[in-house]
Parts: structure tokens; sequence; C-alpha cells
């Protein structure tokens, strides 16, 4: 038994506690090393005669990838305490695990155990339920519709006439966001992630100049409160983008430094290294990255940090947003983040908060910050195998695999998963413009653990190459349209509605890469009922035999709807090219 | 290479900011495995030409385990971001490793890259700069010293004249800890952590009635003011016990729940389970273990929240406390912490906060929560070693190296060391009453990283089992008193005040256990000054071949006072049966 690759700290992915009181609790170990493994549990404090009571239950083992296998159990404390080790047995040995190491006798003393020491609700991770079942829809206003032409800026260009550039602009608004509410509802998407939309003075929005007023290029805050009210009546709820990390440079405050220098009331209120402010050669100011226009908010302090909770607050009181995603969340202090939660949580408690990170993002994740992340992993995960074929199908299933144990269960739900967005080139250009790969992206993002979002367009086969490319107008020709993409992805998105068990009801499990040459599948399943997806990622006709035997089990093919008994124990599912399958059994 | 031992994850003991600005950064791999580490690590967003800037640095083994060598480095990233991945090399490869796992190719996309992507001063674990310093002093205030006879409980016995039991009285107070400054003074210690001292049922106090009153059996408030005045006169530190995991029986809130069910105001002070309450067979409300006289406080509800909170700024703001110790810390919700430490460290910047946790107790010392635990980790590796002899010398030193590395240095420097307290045997009585042995002990928390702290009457040879007998009364008569193992415990406090480096300056370095049978050594080093402390650990004279080349050198006996030029290479040191040195060099 390799004790090296043995792990388990509590809390955080490895033992973390649900809402309803179960405890969760995972352990790795190396790639088909172990043959079983239990825990041994029980509350800290039951002992009789002497003796530390406690019971045994077997974990699962719920994946593997490149290193190792991960194994799981779910407890139900009664008295919500727990003292725990392991037993891990392969054909040698059977040894048992604790926080003080390995040891040959089973544990006896609570001390030398593992301890999640109290199941407190206030620290359980707890996104809002809605957030599980919701298909976010992202997009950038000033490129999706423009519904007013009077609020065009100087040199609006016609819409769609030019390739968009760093400084262009083509009139889109939050009106022309309302005008395409029929259009969204079509497609079956049940959130809107715009991003920003305050006043700001690049077509982009990511450089703030007044945080409270919608930009007028777009409207006012009149016409978002309206496209509020109708999106909610559409059932969409809204979620908009704090870009709390920088102001942009003409943000009054950041202007008043630059001219008073340590004389402006604002001097604190980013991170100065010296008096006069310059840019050249390089900006003496933090900034984001290195861009002068974006200098960094100094959120420690006191008037920041109100002046951006109340902001926070705002636009949730005043205007009942569902969501907040956070810019560049992850070099903001922790401290800030954990005040936004409550302030903003105390006015609308099912709000989500989605952060931008795009690595392992653990520690903003522990129920006291965001909700969830960006799950720029499963995006990178996905362009290699299809777009970069930097990857196998084998290294695809193991980074999976490591991705969905890196955090807790009831966080992977909620995981923003995306396959491109305004920071991306369009996943349809990634592709070589293969629209099957882009269907079958799409049929795995739609029944993946997590909340799936769809950059604006690439339901219609926009194409694009990284930002500026990206961001073109949005088509509203439906002859250009690729409607038979939207159809797919409208499919896709019905069907997930449809079937809790495509969402985030079920467990998804990994066929093992080496069953099948050239597909990937997995199972969604809550132990009763089943979906099966194989996605074939190759450009050949497949026959896929079942791994199962269904004999006398009625199987429906969700993507058909044909419906047939199987009547051997062996049954075949034929693939073509990029081709992929949805069972139900 | 064994990549399945390898082991980073960013924040928490693998990579943490320091009050500096310095990121410490740690790798873990199989022991004897690798031959070099290095860091490969730069600013996220400094590119040029199309390439990521990027330095190397080499990491030093700081010590082995039972399973694995602990590697560390330190760096100052100019923008307070960093992206890094490491450089793993034996003798047969050279390998890299990010948050993607294992590659043959140098980094190159920081988007592979571990992060940690800004070090926000406010998120930095920053323990008050006097702890490290300090040395503690334990009193259980009904058996240090009766100063006032007239505040004695109705049946006090007279002092020391019986063995103590759960429900007896000695008449200890506050006075007689006042009257006993001198003693203290002359022991050398800079601080008192004293169990409960407000109005309770019980002799231990943990049962509070009163959380604002001191109890009436110990004085009064104004008593406890003065206590203050005259230890900070003499520069000794008060840090009180505050129990808000539980109520006791008798307090009124709880009380009024027992009488009027679900109809009292506090009803949901508690976690109660059903009305009316009742404690037989099981109490129907959750309780600290499964002890019916102390209910467990809703640190959750908004009132007992407020309540608690005050109470922790009560004593910092009118009484001028140092430090408060959290009794059963570990089943308080975070949440409830956090709010905590912000709301006394606002009164008391520099106010200790020092948890009681016997278990891993990382997810409490991310800088959000408390400044230290009691290192009960500590404490049993000691008592293995030299009371119940279950551990060898390398067990002893790979125990104590995997408990340093479970922790950042910034947090190990003020870590409460203990070799016995009020809930366990006296550490005379686990040593069989060898005092060699005690001595050996105390040389080794004196000189070790951490916080140490003597359980009183410890230094004078008191002895008596687990609770209720290590809670005798002190001993007060001279001529009873072990002078000898007074005047050794005053001698290594002065000299670990006289050498920062044998208290937190330096780094610990265990001397391999394989080098010397029955000797463990250490170096505490700074890289120019070392001191080098050896201990023997069994009951025969014992020569220790000193490992290092010191020829030319001057060495000092800092135990001794001896001072002597190494003429050779090869220096001895003759030690005793359980005998020690600690030189200088």
């Amino acid at each position: 038994m390799l004790k090296e690759a043995i792990y388990h700290r509590p809390k955080d992915n490895y033992a973390y506690a649900c809402t309803n009181g179960d405890l969760h609790i995972r352990l790795r170990s190396k790639r088909d090393d172990l043959q079983s493994v239990s825990l041994i549990f029980g509350d800290p404090y039951h002992w009789e005669e002497g003796k530390w009571i406690n019971e045994e239950q077997k974990l699962i083992k719920t994946g593997s990838d490149q290193l190792f296998d991960y194994w799981f159990t779910s407890v139900t404390p009664p008295f919500r305490r727990l003292k725990y080790g392991f037993s891990l047995s392969d054909e040698v040995e059977t040894i048992y695990y604790t926080e003080k190491g390995f040891m040959s006798e089973r544990p006896s003393d609570t001390r030398d155990c593992f301890a999640f020491p109290f199941i407190n609700s206030i620290d359980i991770f707890n996104a809002p339920s809605w957030v599980k079942d919701t298909v976010w829809y992202q997009i950038f206003p000033e490129r999706f519709g423009n519904g007013n032409q009077a609020n065009d800026p100087e040199g609006t260009l016609e819409w769609g006439s030019a390739e968009p550039n760093p400084t262009n602009f083509f009139g889109g608004d939050i009106e022309g966001v309302i005008n395409h509410i029929d259009y969204l509802k079509e497609l079956g998407i049940t959130g809107i992630y715009f991003t920003p939309i305050f006043k700001a003075h690049s077509n982009h929005k990511y450089d703030t100049i007044d945080y409270l007023e919608v930009d007028p290029q777009f409207g006012d805050n009149e016409t978002f409160k309206r496209l509020v009210k109708v999106c909610h009546e559409n059932g969409i709820k809204i979620m908009l983008d704090a870009v709390f990390n920088h102001s942009g440079f003409y943000f009054p405050q950041f202007q008043d430094v630059l001219e008073n220098g340590d004389q402006s009331r604002f001097k604190d209120w980013f991170h100065t290294r010296e008096f006069p402010l310059k840019t050249e050669p390089m900006p003496n100011y933090d900034t984001f990255a290195f861009t002068p226009f974006m200098p960094k908010l100094n959120t420690e302090n006191h008037e920041v940090k109100e002046y951006l909770l109340e902001v926070g607050r705002y636009w949730v009181r005043e205007f009942d947003i569902d969501g907040w995603r956070l810019d560049v969340a992850n070099e903001v202090d922790h401290a800030f983040w954990r005040e936004f939660r409550q302030e903003v949580k105390k006015i609308k408690p099912d709000l989500y908060i989605l952060g931008e990170i795009w690595h392992d993002s653990m520690p903003w994740l522990r129920g006291d910050q965001f909700d969830a992340v960006m799950n720029y992993p499963f995006t990178t995960n996905i362009l290699n195998l299809f777009a970069k074929k930097s990857i196998s199908n084998k290294e695809f299933i193991e980074n999976m695999v490591t991705v969905l144990h890196m955090y807790p269960k009831n966080v992977n739900e909620v995981a923003f998963n995306l396959v491109g967005s305004h920071d991306t080139p369009r996943i349809l250009t990634e592709c070589d413009e293969d629209f099957r790969k882009v269907k079958l992206i799409y049929a795995i993002m739609l029944t993946f653990i997590g909340t799936p979002c769809i950059y604006y367009g690439d339901e219609i086969g926009i194409s694009g190459d990284q930002d500026p490319g990206c961001r073109k107008c949005m088509e509203w020709d439906e002859s250009k349209q690729n409607r038979d993409l939207f159809d797919h992805i409208k499919k896709l998105i019905q069907l997930r509605y449809d079937h809790p068990l495509l969402a985030n009801e079920g467990e998804l499990t990994f066929i093992p890469s080496d069953y099948h040459e050239t597909c990937i599948a997995y199972t969604k399943s809550n132990g009763t009922n089943s979906f099966f997806v194989i996605v074939n990622t190759e450009d050949k006709e497949v026959n896929y035999p079942l791994p199962f035997n269904l004999k006398g089990k009625k199987i429906r093919n969700v993507w058909t709807n044909e419906e047939f008994a199987a009547e051997s124990n062996e049954l075949t599912v034929n693939l073509s090219g990029f081709g992929f399958s949805i069972l139900e059994f």
C-alpha cells in the first residue's frame, strides 16, 4: 500500500457539511492501490465502560485521475459532532489512518482521530437553490442589440458593419436586450449574466466611472429597472458584473488624486507608491495587471469598503438583481468578500455570488465568501480535447475527475461552466468551425454537473478570435443565424429542465477510458434512475457496446425519443462521427 | 520520483504571506526521494514578447518525518502577486509541477501555474508581536492562593488539607494571586493564563452563571482590576478563559428556559430539541459532551452573539486584559469567531486570541480567527517519549517535524506549548516522579518554537493525577517546594529571554535521529548565530560528538557558562543520564 499517496484533511473538499446535516467524507489513494476503504466514526463523547463507541461504513470509489483514486461516503452525526479514522485494505493488509498517521490497530482513542468538531449551520456552504437549475446566457451589452439609437455614442458604427476593435462602438444597449426577451425565452435560458453596465469609458465598461449609474450609452437606471422586471416576469434571473478590484482611470475619486496628489481626500482610496501620480514609464500606483487605466482600489480602506458595499447593496435593494459576478475576485482581500457576502445576502438571502477566478479556488468557496467561481478548468479541458487536440480521452476524463474532486459536491453543483466568454476566442472558432464539435461540446456542458452558461451568439454560430474578435455584434438576421445549432442547444436546455438528473440531481460517474477507444461516457444517476451520456470524440462512425446488463429494462433514447426494451444483455449504440447519445434507464 | 507523494496547495501551511511582504512556499515530497527542488516564479502579468518572465530559486529541506521531506523558500513579489511552479529533480530526471499536475516542460503559461493572486495585508496572519517572547503561567484560581478568607465559600477546607475532588473548595482567590506577584516575578514568567474567574457554580468555574462578574469566591471586579494593574506594572500580561461554547446550568437565561419552556424569551439562546427541557435520561438540548450542566449556547442567534461579543469587549475595554483563551473553541461556529476577533481587536489590536483545540487546527489559524491554539500535539509527543515511553527518539523527531509543518511558521511562533494543564495529569506524575525527566522536558519546551506555559506548581514539583488530582493547592511552604526544580526552570526562562534565538528568532532544525543512539539534538539558528540543544533521553551517561566542524570557533555552554575555543574538528559533549546541554556558537 502506498502510504505517501493517502490524503485526507478535514474541511475544504475532504470533509464538509451539507445543509441537510450530512457530512461528506472523502479520501484519496494511489490509483488502483486499495481494494476497500471504510470510515470508522462516532461521537467524540460517546464512551461506554472506557471504550469509544464507533461504527464502520464503506466508502465508494467516485473516480480516478492520473495518479489517484477518490473515495466517498456520507454520514449524519446525530449530535452534529464527529471523530473518525479510516480502515484501508489492499490485497496484503488492512491498516488504519488517522490524524496521527498510519497504525496497525483500529483507532480507539478519539484524540488520535480526525475531527469534524461540530456542524454549525452558519458555516455550511449554502448556495441559492435556484442556481443549480439555471441555464445562463452571457451578454456583452454593447454588442447584443441596439434598442434605442438615441443613446448611441458619437461615431457609433452601423450594427455588424465592421470587425470589433478595442475602441469602436455599435450602439448595443439595455433596450436591445428587452426587445429580444422572446428570443431568449425561446432558447430557454433562465439567467442573464451581463458584463459591466455601469458608466465607464471603454466599450467593455471594465473601467468604471460611476458605480451607481447605468452607462448613458446603455440607457438609464429606469431602463435597467424595466429590464429586470421584464426578465423576472419571464422567469429570467439577472446577474451584474462587479468590478471592485479596480476603478477606471476616469473615476472621479482617482482623478482627484491625479490632480491633488497627497492633498486629495481620496489619496488612500488607491495603492499609491509616491506622489504625484504618473503613468509613464510604469504607473507608480498599483493597477490591474500593469494597465494604468485600471487603478487598483484599496478595499482595506474603510471609506472604499463602505462605498463598494453600498454599491453591492444598492443594485440588489433598488433593482432586485439576482446575482453578482465579481471581476478579478482573487486579487481583492478575503475580508472584503466576507463582508460583501453578509451585506448583500442580508437584503436578498438567495443572491448568487460568482467569483472570477481561473485557478484553484477552494479558499474562496468555504461558505463564507462566494457561491461559485467561473469554471475555467472545465473550459480548458473541453478545448484541449476538441479544439486543440492536445489531450486524449483518457486525460480528459482524468482532468475532469481531478476538478470534480477539488471541491465539495455542493460547490460543484453551482460551478459556472462555460466554453467561451468575452475573454476567450469563440467556441466555433476554437473548433475550426466544425459545428459537429460545437454540438458535442454543448451536449457535454448541458448534461454535466454545474450550471452552464452560453456566450451570446455562440448558439447561432457566431465566430471570432480572442478579444476583441469574440465581441462581434449579435446576428439578428435569421437567415444568417445557424438555426440548426440554435435548435440543438434549445433542445438540450429543455432536456436538462425536463430531467433534473441531467442537471445536478444525480452523481456523475465516468466509464473508465480504457473501455472504448473513441468514446467518452458517463452516467448521471440517483441510484434508482440513470442517464447515460456517450460522446464520440472522433470523426468516424462507431459502435459503442453498453457497459451494463440492461436485459429486461426499458431504455429510452431521450434525444431521439425512441424507446425500446432491452432484449439481450449486450446492447450496442451506433454513433456517427462526433455523434452522441443520451439514454435513460 | 514518487509523484503521488508530492503535495502543494496554495494558502494554509503551503503558501502564506508574512507581515513584511514575504511569501513562504513549501512543498512536500517522499522522504529521501528528491535531490533538489526549485521554485519557478514571476508576476502573473509580467510578459515580454509573448513570454512569461520568471525566475528560479532553490528550496531548502527543513525537515523529514516518517514519510515525507518538507521543502521551503521565501520570495518577496514586488507587485504582491505571484504565479509559480516547481522544478523537481532526483538522480534520474527533472520534472515540473504546477496546479495542472506534472509535466516534462518548464511551465511557460501562467494559467497552468499555482497562484498566490495578491498579498492583501488584511488577510495576513498577524499575531501580536509580544506573544512570541512571552513565558506563560497557568493559574487555576481556586487553588493558587487564598488572599482573602472573607470571600471563602461555605465549607471551605483548610489550604492543602485534603485531596482535591470535583466539589471541594480551598478558598483560592484573586487576592491570593496579587499576594504572590513577587514569586511569579522571581520565576520570570511574563503572562498569566487564568482558567475561568467568572461567577459559576463549580470549583472549576467552567459552568458560567454571570459572564460580567468575577466570582464572589474570588473577589470582585475591582479586585480583578487591581490584579491587572499590578501585573502590568510588573510586566505580566493577563489572559482570561472565555467559555462561550456553553453556559452553566444556573445561567439565568437557561434557568428561564427550564422554567418557561417555549414561552421563555431565551428559548432560542440554546439548542433545544423539545419542550419542556429535561435532563434525564439524556438532556433533550445540546450540551458540552453529554453534560446536562453545560447547555450549548446558540452562537448563531443574534442576541446570544451580541451578548457574548459584549462579554469579549467588556473585559478588554474595562479591565485591559491582554488575551482571551477560548474554551471548546472548535465547537463554536467560525462566523462567530471571525466577528469576535474583529470586535476585540478593534479595542486592543495586540490582544492574543488562543483557541482550545486538540486536533489539527488549520481552519482556525488562517488569520481571520485565532492567533494560536493550545499545542496538545506537542504535549502528547513529549509525554509519549519521556513518560509513556511509547515512541522512539526517531518517532519523536518525526512527529515534531510533522507538527511544525502542519502550520505556517508565523503560526508556530505563537503556538501555546504546554506539558500539562488542569485537564491532564501533572507532568511530575506522568514522569513517575523522576525530576531529571521533568527538568529535561522543560529544557526542551523552553528552547522550542512557540510560547511555553507552565502549569502552576509544576515548577516546584507538585504531583497529581488526572483531574481532580492535578488541581491540588499550591504549596507555599518553601521547605516543601522543590527549589532545585524551581531554580532550573527560572534559569531556563532567563536564558530564553537573554537569547531570542532560543525563543522564536531562529529556525529549528533537528539532527537526524540516526546520528546518535540516545540523544535528540536540534539547532536554533538565524544563519549567523546558532544554539545547539542536546538532550539525553536515557538513564545512562553518553558522549555526544558534535555533528559540526567548529574548529577555530568560540563555543559557549550557556547552561554552565563555560566558554572554550574549539581546537579540533571533532568535539564531544559529555551528558549524564537524562542530562542536556545548550551550546552557543
